[in-house]
């Protein structure tokens, strides 16, 4: 079996981060970000309460997919949600358990963290990821997800 | 013109809060929070660093509506989300423009906290909601929400 270990994001290994990170934005067909914004993203996911928790995918020591996730809270429940925010695995190192092991570990997060739920979306064309969130046991919800962008709100 | 205000929630109006989050628990056919869920709900609404904002919204002074929020975060973006867990407003209240002055609130706080986006979710057979949202600005994205509750990953 090959090594998979999970590593959490610090100064040493942010620069791989960004490179996943970009390799995601391309997959999902979204802006990858920019010079800023990789500079906000150091702060925001280093700093001492960091506004994200991020994790490291390594296949016999390469990095090859990774994990963000933060806290959210249910007012029903009152107790706090792991919220998903990417789960991603380079496209030629996929089927070989590393996104398993990662959601697994997400779960094991959850419980330590005494939430209620994990809660995420997926995008509706990606079969691929459907498929594997429903092997991990995740149900739909019958929800619509709403956004309004900045210049929405930006007066 | 009836006047609306909006309070924060803090510890003289939290049994009006915890009596609007019941209301709207009925509303939305889900179960109430039970004793040990209000003491929570207590403890993390009104900490140093609470788990979920919430506003209170008055009509003529009497508690009517609330909303509450947290701050999420986009690794796009590199900026944080406003998402909105909660939007309510008593049945025989509405349509007198106190959901949109909660909604204008929220627009006016994720400007303040430089947030990328506002997010939120909504029950598909809930067009009267899904109508306040989309008069609010809000677009519905394509995305599914999933979800794993708590006995999914507790061992």
């Amino acid at each position: 079996m090959p090594e998979i270990t999970i590593e959490k994001l610090n100064e040493k290994n942010f620069d791989q981060f960004l490179s996943l990170l970009e390799k995601f934005a391309e997959f999902e067909h979204l802006v990858p970000p920019d010079a800023d914004a990789r500079v906000r993203l150091r702060a925001d996911g280093l700093s001492d309460r960091p506004a994200f928790k991020a994790y490291l995918g390594y296949l016999e020591g390469t990095p090859v997919a990774y994990v963000t996730f933060y806290l959210t809270y249910s007012t029903f429940l009152a107790l706090p949600t792991l919220y998903l925010e990417d789960i991603f695995v380079i496209e030629e190192y996929r089927n070989a358990g590393i996104g398993r092991k990662l959601f697994e570990f997400c779960k094991d997060e959850a419980a330590k963290r005494n939430c209620g739920r994990i809660d995420w979306m997926v995008l509706t064309w990606n079969k691929t990821a459907i498929g594997f969130y429903e092997r991990c046991g995740g149900r739909r919800l019958d929800w619509y997800a709403y956004r309004i962008e900045r210049d929405g709100f930006l007066k």
